[in-house]
């Protein structure tokens, strides 16, 4: 998606990928490599005038030997903070972004007292390395805390609190080397199994909106931040707690394409390359449908008034994100009804 | 523009072309050859489920002989009666689509007696490969006759009397094989020298709109046509008069990309692919300014706001076009305050 905004723009990419069935390669140079061969880092930057990463697992240590000049945006240090969920809480309690209650565990002493200070239910997580809700342990009592230790030692740990949160919501902003600044309209998300199944934009609450922009802007000034950053909330009692962040295109932000004036592709893209912005303004009431281990059937879904396809050309696998489907409309309920028909076909698939 | 709608669809295009600069290599395979080669298009047929065109000086001889298994959509008769502006302008008045006064034109007798009929000023075209303006001589009195003769004679010619037309418009319509058939909204055009400019969308003109679509779908039903078909025509006394035909995307449709749900590109794709057609609902107040001959300068048309971006990656060289712009606003005001700026910046390049 990225290569495809790149394009009119006259922008051309190059993927770093151990795979030539990346789904990059269908439509742009692919470079065959390992993301922590500091040489295939290196030549990139050779190839290419800006470095940047769509994925916040890329080793951040191969980076920080990185010495080439055509500069990484966003930051390494933007990537390393976000790979390490215990770094990104302190980062946002100092910018008073309230997060989680939580503690770091390196032992199930630790663990046990982390349960007891901030109670349970409760999530185990390792530190890093987790996407898509992988290496989590939800532990609903106290009993539960050996096993949630034995699925989970030998890597650095967090023990968060449980939120009984009403719901989900994330911000994506967009900032240029120079402190230009923009944001995309507040979506609604909705996850299952620690995937982002559906996101709905805008969401419409101004208060919520206003916060999670000032929280975002901070995140960004102070890493002194360029492209695309999304930060998720949780909304508990009518006020965000941060979640997470991701210093990249977001899946919660894959709905500017047809929603908005400007993608968060295409802005990620200007952004990085020192371009003005484009605008965000919304074009309408969205919904964004993941396709998740299955494809859906094209062609029933294509029906659908409104909908815009997205086949990223992967091979299937549980869990994987192999699509997804926008649906534009100019009212909700009209946006509604839609997005409900192609949940059923998507659901039946 | 047409490979990158195809992507997300999961639809792939390979390329004819003599060239391996084309501009579609940047990001589709290509298949170098001649478009008269019918090994070539065999080839092609071979390699892909369907084939189309998007550009009307296909040699249709080459694909009237082919007999491959892949379809040609649109049909090879409607290129081949779009690639005669006699028989175009024959078809028109068969369906009762009015058309400028003409006459066929093989000898100087002819010009002479064609003008004498229909009155100067008048354009002596050549019927077959023209476009931008190129194959014409405005024939401002009768002592232009010889001159006119001299520059086209040798080829089948057609004269034309010249229109007093207010404005000129086109309407972009698109056919399934199976009939279903949808519009996008009217278009008002500039064109300089025998080039598009601007086109700017909607003309807000309910009567003209449903002459036009009344008549696109005449044409389309008359052809069995499948794909995009866009018809150019004057308004003059304030009803419609038809100009020409092109079965293909066509450049006064580009500001549907951003401009639409659904753009003129993925539309033709959907079309000939034989999927549901998409939702052409307008999202804005839109305009598109053509790049020709010479690039402006990117950076600073991405400061206007609404302004998206197309560099087609060609070499530049005059009276070619290399790229466009389009504005998306809400508010025609708006449409036109930016469609100015860019303006100014396009000319100044």
């Amino acid at each position: 998606m990225m290569a495809l905004a790149g394009y009119p723009l006259g922008i051309r990419c190059q993927f770093l990928d151990r795979s030539e069935n990346a789904p990059a390669a269908q439509l742009a140079p692919i470079l065959l490599g390992d993301l922590q061969d500091s040489k295939k880092i290196e030549e990139l930057a050779r190839n290419n005038q800006v470095l940047t990463f769509d994925w916040e697992n890329v080793p951040a240590q191969a980076l920080k030997s990185f010495r080439g000049r055509s500069p990484i945006r966003p930051s390494v240090e933007s990537l390393s903070i976000s790979q390490d969920r215990l770094q990104e809480k302190a980062l946002f309690k100092e910018l008073r972004i309230p997060v989680t209650p939580h503690a770091a565990v390196d032992s199930l002493e630790d663990l046990a007292r982390a349960a007891a200070r901030l109670g349970t239910p409760g999530m185990l997580k390792t530190r890093r390395l987790g996407y898509d809700g992988k290496g989590q342990f939800l532990i609903k009592r106290v009993r539960d805390l050996a096993a949630a230790w034995e699925a989970l030692r030998g890597v650095p740990l967090i023990y968060e609190q449980f939120m009984r949160f009403s719901i989900e919501v994330s911000l994506v902003g967009v900032r240029t080397p120079r402190g230009e600044t923009t944001f995309y309209p507040l979506a609604r998300n909705t996850h299952r199994g620690g995937i982002l199944r559906v996101s709905i934009a805008p969401h419409v609450n101004a208060a919520l909106e206003r916060s999670a922009r000032k929280f975002v802007a901070r995140v960004m000034e102070t890493l002194d931040y360029a492209g695309v950053l999304a930060v998720e909330f949780f909304v508990v009692d009518g006020k965000l707690v941060a979640n997470e962040m991701a210093p990249r295109v977001h899946n919660s932000g894959h709905w500017t394409i047809e929603g908005c004036v400007t993608s968060q592709f295409e802005n990620h893209l200007r952004a990085i390359c020192e371009l003005p912005l484009g605008s965000t303004r919304l074009l309408g009431q969205v919904a964004m449908i993941n396709f998740i281990g299955k494809m859906p059937e094209r062609d029933r879904l294509l029906q659908i008034d409104g909908l815009a396809f997205h086949d990223y050309g992967k091979q299937p696998r549980p869990a994987r994100k192999l699509g997804h489907c926008t649906i534009l409309q100019s009212t909700p309920a009209a946006r509604d009804h839609a997005l409900a028909l192609a949940m059923k076909h998507i659901r039946s698939a």
